[in-house]
């Protein structure tokens, strides 16, 4: 992608950091730094490769530099980087792993988790409403588990979680059990003849020879059918909902609401409305 | 000073980290991120605001990412910066203290100390030689102990050194001994009349009131006297030399070469010869 120009970095710039392993596929940086050179903030993101035995460690001596205000969190240390948090979003607490962590004004730190919340944000952006609706979810790994809670959190009546392991699948409903008592179990695969939003949060669609993750037969006609899969962007499951019409949703949708929900997340001002701040810059949809 | 126009990182971007406490007030992060725009190196230099207490795991940490090159260290945290480095420059080591660390292609380690070679090349640049002077150094710390390293490295043939701590001085001659035996000597203020170069490496003259360094009355006529103070740019020594027809250089002519020698150290070409590399990567002043 191309690379912006900004203001080079001083003495003064509050630095974030975005760690994975590996980081070179990254895209966060030149997103968030054309956000930081909008909103006028002398903040930039830079990467940083570390292995996860090293994350601990990192995370917590870059937590010291009085001028680093946050984190964001690739494969493979969405897990590592909740642990880091005095304050666990809900959807983090729920998924069990978190991709954002703040410093806040006292000096405490907050994380949430996006993945999930950019899905929903995604959804209701192209007006698919999540409010009252039953949704079936097919993975309960670190993507299915905080799309599942962050669909709950945006008032899914219920939500129905399949996965290859029974086991995981039991324990994600358990946490979201305590959050959202009632709304969220764990069903054998193929039980979504009657949900109004079918989800691929599995990686079955990366290759092309894979089979469907779920069948599309006796699916409600009015169904939404959504992928989390960016590569390819139209999956095997995208390709035949089309054809078989239904309303679809692409991988991608999910990534591109995160970065606004970043910038939200870290209190950088929203200069896009009328040259401006369109918003205090304590505001943001991250209630610790 | 301004912020020039960079490209934004991205996620195969090498991060060099400046640190200090404070931090706000460093021009590295500008000058280098222009030589390396310049270079067209995709990489970038950020501040990080650290204690003393913190500074040894961030380093520790920051040496654990992948894509963290090197290092420059400001006050207080220059002494620290040593003890993290595999192969110690001559000058670094008989210093004590250490501005560069840089990762080696085969993940070592190696530290530099710039201060006295950014001196002793500043004199060079304006044509004051160094090779077989005697020169009178006054100060012990850190910039005093760096310059008298570079020196004695730079051929001068001898170094006396005045400090208001004479332990502190004895333990400076000590370190240089191993290195340049016989060279360098603790003295007595005051005892520089017949030298080539005398040097201000002391606070004094950062207040317009304080008195001068050293006595200018009975010093060679064709001495060059010497200041390290950079604010203000004119100090009282310097003033008074230049009206007594002394030659003199400025505290800045130590940082100005400073950039170019942490170029070569972090082994960034120079592309300012004829628009391609003039030198071989792998060169530089530093010998570990």
């Amino acid at each position: 992608m191309t690379r912006n120009m900004i203001d080079t970095p001083d003495g003064r710039t509050q630095v974030f950091v975005i760690i994975g392993d590996p980081v070179t596929q990254v895209q966060a940086p030149q997103l968030m730094n054309a956000v930081f050179a909008k909103a006028g903030s002398n903040s930039l993101m830079v990467p940083m490769q570390v292995s996860s035995d090293d994350a601990p460690a990192l995370i917590r001596a870059l937590k010291s530099a009085g001028n680093v205000g946050g984190f964001l969190a690739t494969i493979p240390h969405k897990f590592e980087l909740l642990s880091h948090a005095n304050h666990i979003g809900a959807v983090a607490e729920a998924a069990g792993c978190a991709n954002a962590l703040r410093r806040n004004a006292d000096g405490s730190w907050s994380t949430e988790n996006f993945d999930g919340i950019g899905f929903v944000t995604g959804m209701k952006n192209v007006g698919h409403a999540i409010g009252g609706k039953t949704v079936a979810v097919y993975g309960a790994g670190g993507a299915g588990s905080s799309i599942a809670a962050a669909l709950l959190d945006a008032g899914a009546e219920q939500v129905r979680i399949s996965d290859v392991s029974q086991p995981r699948c039991e324990q994600l409903c358990a946490r979201l059990e305590r959050h959202w008592p009632g709304r969220a179990i764990a069903v054998a695969a193929g039980r979504h003849l009657e949900v109004d939003i079918v989800i691929n949060a599995t990686p079955m669609g990366l290759g092309e020879e894979d089979p469907l993750p779920f069948t599309l037969e006796g699916l409600n006609p009015n169904a939404v059918v959504a992928e989390i899969i960016m590569k390819p962007a139209e999956t095997r499951l995208l390709r035949e909902a089309r054809a078989r019409g239904f309303k679809t949703q692409a991988g991608f949708a999910m990534l591109a609401p995160q970065i606004d929900l970043y910038r939200q997340f870290f209190r950088i001002p929203d200069t896009d409305a009328a040259g401006n701040s369109s918003e205090a810059v304590s505001s943001g949809g991250f209630q610790p």
